[in-house]
């Protein structure tokens, strides 16, 4: 399929290499034209503007937070600069309000948005294991099932309103911190009483919490190592802040979160803006004394 | 082997036809006699006391709280009140202190203590499908090892001294209720926001969150019943306060079991002493006016 | 003086009103111009736009959120959009950022800004009890001086540059509610074990805790009236986003205001939109199943 | 008035002083016995146990926790282990139910107990400036008003019933630190946005906030000293575990009660045992980096 990337981060670098490996001709932009080279050197095609990135079937954009996404796709020379038929397959993680400004200005542009966020850290991203969650209209996603098929290891279809499959992103990054945030106070307490860490977590997994989200984050958690980080402390605070958002938009208390986003704010004040979001296990260990 | 066991709730009495299936000898003793009857039924002697019950080589204790085991091990008639052998195979979810004060009594009786709590709830326990976490001297550990494979699936030991069983029991509690009000409070927010509970929970168990932990209890959330009890919500305060005692005592502030505290307070006083500790779904739900 | 009023509340229409009892010319604005109805009748003068309200020595705005702000400064036939000297008085409740880009906005005017938020609720702004809180340059401070004078009891210089007077209102704010707050979990103590609201009000009040704000807010409490709202709970929830903004600006965590947050949510989703922000004693009470 | 004083900390001596200073014959005991050296240079005379003390009309009680009230009252050579008429004048914090079992266990020894805790550092102490909430049988509290006046600027009758008295004392300290904490959240938040503290402080309390509470705490904290202890964070973090059992008792869900036992629990972890409560600010201010 002819399609173009938009957004060549650490995620976007590794997904745009799977399509292109999945046999896709892939046009690519990035903010940071340097970003581009490895990809161009594999065979990618280089686009002047988000708008050129747009011209074929599909274009998708995989951006840092709700502000890049608005510049590709409202500011000058952006993806809805032009007349387009390209799907937009929004791979990003943003707020709900962003999805549902996007959905409704694509259907005035006489164009499609589908939402697709992924879960994955970029180790996952690289090997084409990513979950991919769709939503978005029946035949669009259709069209787009082997580009998820190229970067995922699965994809869930949760609707046909794109902004559902946002809320259900940010719900499982939620969900995700949490376990990290309940892992590294049990962690902590086990410590201060004897009980290694390490142990701690090999009766965890190997009882009832045998998901990879306890083995993933129980592994850096032992280690306690949180540079380089796969997911950055200030991006799941930006990702912390969009739940706050559709959690205030909708009058939803939710407890869990606020010691989350406290815990991010500690762990950047102390540890600085590159350490990992699974570093909040150091705010724990150092609010413990440790 | 011949053995006694203590305490025949609902866990306790999975327990002990368990090990009697498993071709063992087994004496019983329940506070309220009638409890006994089933398993008298199916073969099991009756004991007059706590202490008859300690006359064989291993004597399990399961019961509700830190009272209820002292009472059977240092009240009148106790399993410390005469001269005895049998290994102390203490399957109670109870504090560190007391299990420390166990330990101790124990060692000045000439007896020895093996703490053994279990995960997993009367289902499991009626399968024997119990997990079971172990700690006490090598020796003892050994002469139970056909008892916890009778009872369990599976057991883990986590060292020499036994309190360190207890506390990483504490600690997986703890976990199993942060995982449920992490899941109440992402699928409120979901539920709000238009996508169904269960929708959610598809894509967090097909993804990374695909553990019993997360199946069992995100089923009892989609499917908002939580009577009959099997963990009750009184009992699992019960828990999270023996887990704020230890955090107190070694200094870890731990703002998670804070919310889980207050929201099992709250599910108590609204929905009454009977229901599920799952039902903090119900407060969290409440608390969004849903 | 002659100056202009823009924004004519609750609040607004009393100061409007104490400036024009101090001898000053005032020429008022509102979205909804029925509400300068009976200031009109008064002697007020009724302006066209924000601009035209702006033609005097000083402009007041006192509207009900950043963007109400943004919209009479920023906006069309806005205070900014014409040639003024006019001093802007802001005494909205605003965050840090929009006060930054007020500041930074008048300055490339040619015009100056003086951030003077208010305590106080709809009956201290009648009977021009109100605390002005001010920052800005020396020279216009010494202008307005009469000014706050005509609306208050007292003004506080905290520094010549806006944003601060800003950043002191909004900690006080957040430290009225944690004060409600903690009034309201232990008033449901109290009455929970039996002691009354009224007495245990009446003990605090009479010791260390002799201060308006408790004294204020504890009678709302102990009659358990919550409409008609003084300070509106979703107003409060405004400002408390406005104070999480600056914390995670600044990177402060406040736990305490997470469970404001959480609790006006609450509220809101129980109570309906209309009620007090001292409404959040009801979830404590409903949350302790009273 | 023939009274003994049991208990001299640093709360103790000072009013075991004011009450000799007062006109009355005081007899003290100790555990440590040094501790009455100066008060015996004074007039007092020693007693050798708790139960000689109670030997005139009245015997105060003023210790550090309900493990040393519990010693003194039920041990050995106690005050209940001899006849005796003294009405027990309880000062200590303690918990609710060790304030019913009291109740109970005099009634059934033939004498009164009058709870009376006391509102006050130890410098209120010295000026004889506590104020003392006072609950018990009306003929005990009117023998004991003149004692209650030597050490007191004011008292307080709750009711009858005197776990009433500990229950609104447990209130006011958990007011206490709230309002603590509130004012370091608000000082910290202010400070990393560039307004000092002491700024802060001045308008709060020119405001709404005028009360001692404010003034003395907000004093400490602008000046960041917090040794020696007046209140020390290990006692803050008892009464506050008394709280705690008195809202888990009878269901009350306290979020910011939550926040307060981490903030002492953090802040012993970090700083030592021998910090003052109001060092929760330093806790706060870590947890932003300062």
């Amino acid at each position: 399929m002819k399609i173009g990337f938009v957004g060549l981060g650490n995620m976007g670098v590794a997904m745009a290499r799977n399509l292109m490996r999945a046999g896709h001709e892939v046009t690519v932009w990035n903010r940071s034209p340097e970003k581009a080279e490895p990809l161009l050197a594999e065979g990618a095609r280089r686009a002047a503007t988000p708008a050129e990135a747009a011209s074929g079937e599909v274009v998708h954009t995989m951006l840092a937070d709700d502000r890049a996404v608005e510049a590709v796709t409202f500011g000058e020379n952006g993806i809805l600069s032009v007349p387009t038929r390209a799907i937009h397959l929004s791979h990003s993680t943003i707020g709900v309000p962003l999805a549902e400004r996007l959905t409704k200005a694509h259907a005035e542009h006489g164009s499609v948005l589908v939402s697709a966020p992924v879960f994955g850290r970029p180790a996952a991203a690289e090997a084409a294991k990513l979950f991919v969650v769709v939503a978005g209209p029946d035949g669009a996603i259709e069209t787009c099932q082997p580009l998820f098929d190229a970067v995922g290891q699965k994809s869930f279809i949760v609707g046909d309103n794109p902004p559902a499959a946002n809320l259900v992103k940010l719900c499982g990054n939620f969900t995700i911190l949490a376990a990290v945030e309940a892992l590294a106070e049990g962690m902590t307490l086990a410590e201060k009483g004897g009980v290694a860490k390490a142990k701690l977590l090999e009766v965890l997994t190997g009882t009832i919490f045998g998901a990879p989200v306890y083995q993933i984050y129980g592994d850096i958690l032992v280690k306690d190592v949180f540079r380089p980080a796969g997911f950055s402390a200030p991006l799941a605070l930006k990702d912390m802040g969009l739940v706050a958002q559709a959690a205030t938009d909708t009058r939803v208390p939710m407890p869990v979160l606020a010691v989350l986003r406290d815990h991010l704010l500690s762990t950047i004040a102390r540890e600085g803006e590159d350490i990992d979001c699974s570093g909040i296990a150091r705010t724990v260990a150092a609010n413990a004394g440790l």
